[in-house]
């Protein structure tokens, strides 16, 4: 692995290991996605998303798209939150309009008791052979950002059988059978060891743990059912590899209120959805940890005079100094116009110099 | 009005003025609802939804239904937060399994500037008749809680057209034509303190405002946008009638980031949605306002040990001493039992006296 090209462009790294910088860096969460018509072309080939997912070389020409068009400071693997529990044998699938789904769902104690922990190296080598594919044609560019789902987010979709508005069926898991839930994010939080180290190895630079749906527990509950196994999971990664630090960024949407035990868990940076105030979150934990974010993805559907005055008062926020990594709080979406995030990235590295000086 | 029976159980107006109380009183948002067998046969009599609503017999009739079957410490009006927006003349209907729609949305500033402040005892008596009769009907065994949508939640349904999953419009207005936004707030404002004064002069014992759509905005834009309106709207209740302090909740669903800035607007309680940690909220805000929430509602699908539990666990984080109503974190959900939300309240009145002694 050792024959990559040098890393041209290492704000990011440098950001979240709160190293000082010119400008700001900045990604989007789903920056490789539908709001560029290049991806929708290049979808159209594949077919359908997860034969996207698992063809090695759209997988790598989606994950440049949006690099060719933006100035963006990182690469992101394209790739599914849901690629564990569809190794797993659940049987993942698209359903138009409805969301993923799975065509066995996991309910009963013999049905966690029967999953096998994802081998990598076996089951996943679609996504390491993206992930160097990726890294080689990024040619140091910038760095390549590797991720899984978190545990509970993982579990709460192999539960549920697809989305859902409560979670009614994990959070009864949860709150009548605790152990069988603990069984289930015990064998997950092992495969996402697996699954990001070996991302890693591949040439991630970088990963980064969705937990899309921590935030819809209680503050008691966060703790014992996601931030549990996340903490598991910064215990059990690679966190040094072939001479560079590999920063593990930690994001759960709606967790603003939980920063404290987020950064206590030993990662290197948590992500902020746009709900959380950035100034006083770095007042709260910017010694310990960078902070990752935060605009508001609908922010992109007003004009560029608002998205640059909203990108200006969240880095006046955040203010002087080092540690901010400039992201969406949440994934970008579908019907945004291409020049509105193009006008998002442009403020950032523009409106972030004097913080830098 | 002065002839409404006298009040027997006044431990929620005393728990909201933070005096001292036996038990900690409970209601819940949303009482009187779906998951009632004897709600869905009244409603089959009334027609759609907003025929039970506009039947002042039938809306009383559902609204004391939970009380009957529960020790319940309070009831609340039966009605919906969209009553204002359809006075404005918006046309408020509901679609099968697609929720509030209006025939007519507010999108432009020329729609905004037409639409006139709600006159209550003009276009509302259907509410101020309900609540009267309904405090009659009461006869004095628990308060009666009027309520209202805030100005920022009733803007996104009137710019939406109906529900939302990102606010796209609403968001839309606020962000490139603030001016706009506000004119329509500040109508809506206005009408949201004529109607609660209304109801409170027809015999509402406590108000609640609810901002379900607040905690969709950064922080900056839900002081703006949500907030402020709230702050007018408090400044600018009947705060005594009678002889009787009438207490003022907000609650921000989503809103646990912003509790100080919530109990500054001159409140008497917060509601709490189940992502806050209540021992916590106490110590931020404990001092200033009382603290109404906080049990998952998605807790009732579990079995009545799990759902005691979880309400012995709460009232422990708040600990000893005065200031707290129990609830739910948000309203009830049509699928629960109603025996578990039996085991929820009156696990409330067991297992807090200690914490009263």
């Amino acid at each position: 692995m050792s024959d990559f090209p040098a890393l041209k462009n290492d704000r990011f790294l440098r950001a979240l290991n709160r190293e000082s910088v010119d400008v700001t860096p900045v990604w989007m969460m789903r920056q490789a996605g539908r709001y560029l018509p290049e991806y929708r072309a290049t979808r159209a080939v594949a077919g359908d998303f997860m034969s996207l997912c698992m063809n090695t070389e759209l997988a790598c020409e989606v994950t440049l798209q949006p690099l060719e068009r933006f100035p963006l400071d990182a690469a992101i693997l394209f790739s599914d939150i849901l690629t564990i529990p569809d190794a797993m044998g659940l049987g993942l699938y698209f359903e138009t309009g409805e969301g993923p789904r799975f065509h066995k769902p996991v309910r009963s104690a013999a049905e966690v008791e029967a999953l096998q922990v994802v081998n990598t190296a076996k089951d996943l080598t679609y996504v390491t052979d993206a992930v160097t594919m990726i890294r080689r044609e990024l040619n140091g560019r910038v760095p390549l950002i590797g991720f899984s789902g978190s545990p509970w987010t993982l579990a709460t979709y192999m539960v549920e059988g697809g989305s859902s508005k409560d979670f009614r069926r994990a959070k009864a898991m949860a709150f009548d059978t605790p152990e069988v839930m603990h069984m289930l994010l015990d064998k997950l939080a092992d495969s996402v060891i697996d699954y990001l180290n070996a991302q890693i190895r591949a040439g991630a630079q970088a990963v980064q743990i969705f937990d899309t749906w921590g935030g819809a527990l209680s503050h008691a509950a966060y703790q014992e059912f996601s931030l549990a196994y996340m903490e598991k999971i910064v215990n059990g990664l690679i966190r040094e590899h072939e001479g560079h630090k590999i920063p593990v960024i930690l994001f759960t949407k709606n967790g603003g209120q939980w920063l404290e035990a987020i950064a206590a868990t030993g990662c290197d940076a948590a992500g902020l959805d746009w709900t959380t105030d950035i100034g006083n979150a770095r007042q709260r934990v910017g010694s310990q940890i960078a902070l990752q974010g935060n605009m508001d993805p609908t922010m992109l559907y007003a004009s560029p005079a608002a998205i640059r005055a909203e990108v200006g008062r969240i880095l006046q926020s955040f203010g002087d100094g080092n540690g901010h990594v400039f992201n969406l709080g949440h994934g970008i979406t579908p019907d945004v116009k291409p020049e509105h995030a193009g006008v998002f990235i442009e403020s950032v590295h523009e409106l972030s110099a004097k913080y830098h000086a």
